[in-house]
């Protein structure tokens, strides 16, 4: 049977690594996952009492398509929380996820064959959607001096849109408000569209992130629920839109997705009702953090981008390897620690370095750093 | 900011009855909902206790891409039970709703410009999905005499594919296997991808719904766990799929989805035990159709498409109206009852027909047909 070429995007390179990590586990080996994007903390407590609560109370049909207002209303509470901006509850759209806001951002500005920015390293998602929906990414490549974040003067002439995530995966790194300003206004004066990934906002350990929000309301902002609300498995996001698009993306949403998950909006609502238990997760990668930062330069990994937020270090590993693929599959064989190669990050230049997350309980990951120490010591 | 033409699809236009509906129950009066796309019963009660269960001991990340195995090889019995078909697990994709199915099924095969066959009237999201992926919907008119299914002769050239539904939405009708073994073959003989939407599957009320499957592997089937297990906000699909397409959906998965709710394809798990208490709530389905089948002709509702299975009447009301949106608004005013006008499923012939759900419970839909007759009797 016939298949499209916009439906062969590449896999997961990083995906080898997890198969032979799954399969070192299935043969009774025990293996720190450092490998993991994600919390191995569950949904917070009162989000699953929420749900538990609403699995006897509720039919959970379809909720309408952007999502039931007391969740958008509770977000639009978080934004004045987390940056003290007074965000209409009607411009918040609930998403499948960011995954599903990114499909409905895209499809809601750009046109087959539209050209569209995106910092290397970066999220490999965002080019491989865009190439699912004929729209062509356009790697921007980043430099450590700049924190892996894009500058007005790396963008390419003839985008339509740019896509920045800060706090940044796989880097961890985040934009400052001048840094950030100064990419929206080069966007704006354009016409390139500004999407802006914040889906680890909340998870920075000494300044806070900044969002585009508080710089326009000419800009589409990205979140979630998965990161720092540790609910990835949920699917459950959200995106700020201008008032412009809203009746373009509420019609999209309609037809593309009919809703998100209702039991998942019910327990996102729980979700916003604990930051004290989020709190304490973060404070536990803050000491996962410390111990890194702590421990790998002693052992020889010297070259780290600077670790503002979320639960990654990306580190430069030239001086070590010229093959972090098979660096890593030498670092799972030989001391049990799974890590990621770069190349899904930065197709370019992800042959050297590797990225490390510290989203595992701080036992986990302190076991995970004696294992390496030993790794770099017999090399 | 810059607006893609490809978002610009078209809103439902029973939204509006929706919103009427809705205003006139704020207002305080009893409405009747015939309108509704969803059983008003909750997830099955095994599927409710065995997330319960989960809630309490699992941390429910992501899960892979495909879905949870278990819940794949229990689908793949479902298709022995239903059909007497050995199906390969491996070939089963669990989706986020049957609208993530049709996502990734459109992307794998078709790429912009493609041009894809649809019957009227028809489910609308496919076109408007397509529409947001730039291919372009075909529809193809279909005739009451031919249960409003396409026939290989009204099937145009220059498709790449062709979207069946049995039984269909709006009409209820279904393909006998003839039917179907004839479209399947002409669109092979042409390589014209063929995508079964069986979302229905399991609402029939005299012979049993023939899949695709049955005929030929060379097919993507569409399914959901929406309607006949009662799970509509769960946004829990699948998708069997050739295994040539398998990787490329596969692929397209992880960046477009990552996975499907993982709550929700718990709970599907225990939907799949509850065959018991869904056969019940078909049953009073059965119940209502009788019912409806029995007064509605007597009232005035003459031409009725044969109603084999979905919880769906589609009638042709061009004796009674020549503004069916007009007219499900005079209904609503008048007695109370929201049906939906045709307009959304047709655009050329939708002026002239309703749908009207028996989905509700036998006690609201017994007072439907009351206010029903007493309606038609005073015109």
């Amino acid at each position: 049977m016939r298949q499209s070429n916009r439906g062969q995007v590449a896999p997961f390179i990083a995906m080898d690594v997890l198969r032979m990590a799954a399969e070192a586990e299935a043969a009774g080996r025990d293996i720190v996952h450092m490998e993991v994007g994600q919390p191995s903390t569950p949904a917070p407590l009162r989000a699953r009492k929420r749900l538990a609560d609403a699995l006897e109370s509720q039919s959970m049909g379809y909720t309408v398509a952007l999502g039931l207002p007391e969740l958008r209303a509770g977000i639009a509470q978080l934004y004045k929380r987390w940056y003290d901006i007074d965000l209409d509850p009607a411009r918040v759209v609930i998403t499948s996820g960011s995954s599903g806001a990114f499909q409905l951002a895209f499809t809601a500005l750009f046109d087959a064959g539209a050209r569209v920015g995106l910092g290397e390293p970066g999220y490999p998602s965002y080019r491989q959607i865009l190439r699912a929906l004929s729209i062509e990414p356009v790697g921007i490549p980043t430099e450590a001096q700049n924190r892996y974040q894009p500058t007005p003067e790396d963008i390419p002439g003839g985008l339509e849109g740019l896509i920045v995530a800060s706090p940044g995966n796989p880097s961890g790194t985040m934009l400052g408000r001048p840094e950030l300003e100064a990419l929206i206004s080069h966007c704006a004066a354009r016409d390139i569209a500004f999407i802006s990934d914040e889906i680890y906002h909340g998870l920075q350990y000494d300044a806070r992130a900044v969002s585009a929000l508080e710089i326009s309301d000419d800009v589409f902002v990205i979140n979630s629920f998965s990161k720092y609300f540790s609910m990835t498995g949920w699917r459950i996001g959200w995106m700020v839109v201008p008032e412009s698009h809203l009746r373009t993306v509420e019609r999209l949403a309609q037809h593309m997705f009919i809703c998100a998950p209702h039991a998942s909006q019910v327990a996102a609502l729980g979700a916003l009702e604990s930051l004290d238990e989020l709190e304490q997760n973060r404070a536990a990668y803050a000491a996962n953090r410390a111990l890194m930062l702590e421990e790998l330069p002693k052992m020889g990994f010297t070259r780290i981008a600077p670790p503002d937020g979320a639960f990654y270090l990306y580190a430069d590993v030239s001086e070590l390897t010229e093959d972090s693929a098979a660096f890593a599959a030498e670092i799972l064989e030989t001391v049990g620690v799974a890590v990621t190669p770069g190349m899904d990050f930065d197709p370019h230049r992800g042959a050297q370095t590797i990225r490390l997350s510290y989203a595992q309980s701080p036992e986990r990951i302190a076991e995970g750093v004696r294992r390496l120490k030993a790794f770099m010591a017999d090399r």
